[in-house]
């Protein structure tokens, strides 16, 4: 072969490489995880129909059609989703209101049930799914009980609150044996939305300011805030809160917090340790919920740094697949990816399976 | 001179340059026109003072001391911190929650008062103050009177509502007329925080939550989102809405809303012609009233572009001077600082006497 022409077939497989690779993307480095995926168990959901026929209220909303099936199964047909948008791993959470519109001891119950389900869920597919155990803030004691069975027996990653319980939120002190137990056991909880506490949710309705639109992130950041302004993180210092939707807009207010606290303590102090930032930043992480937005996501890591900031879909309730598609689109290194699909997941809900 | 010498003498002279360049900086291209600047007329302090007296409630929270006093100088005084501060001119809004705390007539009767004295003072100060109308939502027929009245005949910048009046939000019918006329002068309307409606006030409160830290925010956010759910810029497609603190959070959220928005009407369909999104971009403008932090802004700017982002300090409940030099930090280019700065508001509040 003459120099030239050896040239020429070089060139040609070079190019023929070329073209495989952007045929072929190159192998993930990292597993990904999606760390606020819902599910339900019908009995829940019966629970609801049970109330409706004796002409109570709708307390779920979220009940029917593919959404209903979706989020009941648990098994194969999860899991097939989930090979076929490229999931690893989906943390579990009973679905909101989850059990906290019932009463009080049916709550308890069906609290303890949905753990057990979901745990021989997780049993069936270990390197596929983990979950949160669901607790029945309606009773605090119990919710201890089954907050420490379900991360000491069960196995599971954490706790799951669906936020405020009858209109009560755990800034309450009857509420901090809860904090007291996930910060014994080094469990975090998820603080999840739901429709708002009863005042709020009369003011923020219809499809633009209700729901899922806006008033679940107003839901959830209230209930943040209440947390850090009780104290609860100066009593229990090593308590994990995490809360989706890229900490519900507190990264964009986080330095407003911090000037107008001070303005407003300057003449009537606070108990308060730290700054409500310094709270924040310490004790809280968020998830994307979905929300893979560049210029909200860009915002969230640089208030928080990357190591707080973790992957979720929020499926079934969002197209899992677009999902994995806009998260990957994101103006993330190598490294921050790694953070964010796997390893700061598998650090705070100590994920060993994967 | 031998050639040497030469160089070092032309050398030291660059040396020199360099340092009157570092100690004086270049000559600022732009002025300074800050737009959310708070002042107060003694009769809306003391309408508050007369209600106390009387047993009633406290309803302005920010009358006293310092604050009152200079809020209410709209003189001299004013205009030499500003000198001091470096802020070119002041666009003036009537303190929250202004004149809607009080009954329907003299709310009307205070706020052609505000109207007539903040008018004056524009007149004293043409270059340096400009100033938003104040209506009384109280009474809408009245409202309307004193808006074209304070455009056309005061020669003001622009209308100013304090967030709900009476717990009532402005996408309620009977408020309509007071947009039509806002439309037809081309005139923008300024919502501006106060504490929220009642249920939410009940539920937001400490110094973390509540008042300026968070409540304020997530109030005009709720106005906001209830005009956009009202159908309102569908009956009034040019009109003008501008609020605070960089969008009371809407940019962050902007993409959601879109999202569950589209998910609560695919089967409920919207009689909106647009997105949420839409209309946010097409209809409102954002001012960042403090705000100066870096993250959020980037955010914001990238989300709505540069030409909507104005420039505000929210004097006097923030530190005008460190405001001036916290947003002169910001990683604008000059082509941005003209706009947020200078131009965005001349054009949005129609100043010609700067």
């Amino acid at each position: 072969m003459k120099r030239r022409e050896f040239i020429g077939a070089a060139a040609i497989g070079a190019l023929a490489a070329s073209a495989a690779a952007q045929a072929q993307p190159p192998r993930r480095t990292y597993k990904r995880i999606a760390t606020e995926e819902g599910f339900l168990i019908p009995e829940v959901l019966d629970e609801n129909e049970r109330i409706m026929r004796a002409g109570g209220p709708q307390l779920m909303t979220r009940g029917a059609g593919v959404m209903a099936q979706n989020s009941i199964d648990i098994g194969a047909g999860r899991i097939a989703k989930m090979d076929a948008d490229g999931v690893d791993m989906q943390l579990l959470l009973l679905s909101s209101p989850g059990v906290q519109v019932y009463d009080r001891d049916k709550a308890v119950a069906l609290a303890k049930l949905a753990n057990d389900r979901v745990a021989a869920a997780v049993k069936a597919y270990p390197t596929r799914l983990a979950a949160l155990t669901t607790i029945a803030p309606q009773d605090p004691i119990e919710a201890v009980k089954e907050l420490e069975r379900g991360v000491r027996t069960l196995g599971l990653n954490g706790v799951l609150v669906n936020s405020h319980t009858n209109n009560e939120y755990l800034d309450l002190p009857k509420f901090w044996p809860i904090f007291e137990a996930a910060e014994a056991l080094d469990a975090p909880i998820y603080i999840h939305p739901r429709d708002p506490a009863a005042g709020m949710a009369q003011i923020m309705t219809g499809p633009v300011l209700g729901g899922p639109a806006f008033a679940y992130g107003v839901e959830v950041a209230v209930h943040a805030l209440k947390l850090i302004d009780a104290g609860l993180f100066d009593r229990f210092p090593k308590l994990k809160i995490v809360i989706g939707h890229m900490g519900e807009s507190i990264p964009f207010w986080l330095q407003r917090i911090d000037n107008r606290f001070l303005w407003s303590t300057r003449t009537a102090p606070s108990k308060l340790k730290r700054l409500p930032s310094e709270y924040f930043k310490a004790n809280f992480w968020v998830t994307t919920s979905g929300m893979n937005y560049k210029a909200p996501l860009m915002m969230t890591i640089e208030q928080l740094g990357i190591d707080r900031v973790l992957y979720a879909i929020d499926y079934p309730f969002e197209n899992q697949g677009e999902a994995v598609k806009f998260a990957e689109a994101m103006p993330l290194t190598p490294a921050q990816k790694m953070k964010f699909f796997q390893t700061n997941a598998q650090s705070l809900f100590k994920i060993k399976t994967i």
